[in-house]
């Protein structure tokens, strides 16, 4: 690995479990105009959203993308997502910015930190 | 985004929900010799654990990496977590490598795919 290292606001600082966590793998399609700007305005828009806890996110260099934002409750989901496909649906830019994605929502249960804190699961 | 895309082995062929995600959000520390080799035999002991559904994972030229691993149930979370912790005492890299690790345990309990797919969320 060679490059600057990050920092602490890579990680979102989320509550004690429960809590719920909308996991998003993507992979860009190679006709990725404008998908910069719209991916940061999706996720800072995500970060505004009520109930949102924080959220992390990385793209490799061949175009393929994990982000999960963590969330108080299914229905802050659901109000996120019926707000991100009002957005998507005005810029009409998911179908040709991905080539594939899977999204996953999942109920996060247990949590730890380290290496200062607990062990490795 | 430039380079070339990734293809379909970066997404984990995972099953009809329920099953369980372990989320782990790491940042590199500066000192990280020897992680590439280490990080690319964790992930493929994990693969090859009972009840590993698959993974992804993506890291950021920054050192900031996203791994999620799916596994058909909370034991077998636990059956890698002992096995890592293992593998990881005999090379005792991992408070070296890691300046910071977050590590969520999920159950994931919807899932979609697109855009040829579902909706957004």
């Amino acid at each position: 690995m060679s490059g600057e290292p990050g920092d602490a606001a890579d990680f979102a600082r989320t509550p004690e479990p429960p809590y719920y966590a909308v996991i998003f793998t993507n992979l860009l399609s190679s006709d990725d105009a404008g998908y910069a700007a719209m991916g940061a305005a999706m996720f800072d828009l995500a970060l505004a959203q009520p109930g949102c806890l924080g959220a992390e996110s990385v793209r490799g260099p061949r175009g393929f993308g994990i982000t999960v934002s963590y969330w108080q409750s299914e229905a802050d989901i659901l109000a996120w997502k019926a707000e991100a496909q009002h957005v998507a649906a005005q810029k009409h830019g998911i179908p040709r910015w991905y080539a594939h994605y899977e999204l996953r929502v999942a109920r996060v249960e247990r949590a730890y930190s380290g290496p200062e804190g607990r062990g490795l699961a």
